[in-house]
């Protein structure tokens, strides 16, 4: 049905920004090293056991560290996460900067590490399944732990796009996108 | 690890609590018939196709008209969205009531109704994968169309526990809950 799509676009994107969704750092590690990028998409399957689902692009180096180790963890970002930090985890590539170097952070239960600062809460997920998709995989984790941190608001991705981004100086743009 | 979990689950629900998620019906059909019900769980999870999932319990009727007719129809709820229409939507089966035949509605492409009033928009889907996780399954579809109906601001599942929920009047709990 693909070939119907290019004619509704335009009203379709304009739909699918009326999806609501948050601001999370998804964390993995791989032998030694350990990587995290921002993602939006995170949400709950089931409540018993519970589980969560998250979507990763498959060139991503976060992608290759949770296929390497099969754990995953969700920094809840809060609302006072600043530019600087989301640039970092959502504009950089862990093949270039060693992002957690820049930050606070603890390594949870299952081996990832999970932010300390500007993080309302975090979960630890061990994959469970996963199912690829075009571009992306699914993965699905039974969450093993998780602790409230700073507590506060999460910020939503409408916030981010209305007030944070908004605010995004000129040479933010040197963060050239695309490769978390 | 399930056996790790009850010890943690208290921190671990205030955690899941910070996960953002919009208000949503998602409906289908089987033969003449066609259903809907409120669904959290609704996002995007490749941009091109545009690919979209949500996540339904088993035991609910529109898990059994979705995997009937292969489509389902995500409509978006407004902000303005009453308690009756979430009540209806959310908290009645569509084995006793004929929830659309309450409400204004339209027909998609694919078939399945969509909500024209308290709707923001709504997005048609095709199923091309779908995954099966202990009581819930995982409905991946390719987006076919959608369109804008009022526009406005979407309601988020937060609003709706802080101010709608909020404001039930104490009868509402006649709706047993559960059966979506």
């Amino acid at each position: 049905m693909s070939n119907i799509l290019p004619v509704l676009m335009g009203s379709v994107k304009d739909v699918l920004h009326s999806i609501n969704y948050g601001m999370y750092v998804v964390s993995s590690k791989k032998g030694d090293k350990i990587n995290g990028q921002v993602v939006n998409t995170v949400f709950q399957i089931t409540p018993v056991p519970v589980t969560i689902a998250t979507s990763i692009n498959k060139d991503n180096l976060t992608h290759e560290f949770i296929n390497s180790s099969g754990v995953f963890t969700v920094s809840i970002l809060s609302k006072d996460a600043p530019f600087k930090l989301i640039g970092l985890f959502g504009f950089r590539s862990g093949r270039d900067v060693d992002k957690f170097s820049q930050v606070d952070y603890g390594i949870g239960d299952n081996g990832a590490p999970y932010l300390r600062e500007h993080a309302v809460a975090y979960l630890e997920a061990k994959v469970i399944k996963k199912e690829e998709l075009f571009t992306h995989t699914i993965f699905i984790g039974e969450v093993i732990g998780g602790k409230m941190l700073t507590g506060g608001e999460p910020m939503t991705y409408d916030y981010y796009h209305n007030d944070i981004k908004g605010k995004t100086p000129k040479n933010a743009a040197t963060y050239s996108g695309g490769g978390l």
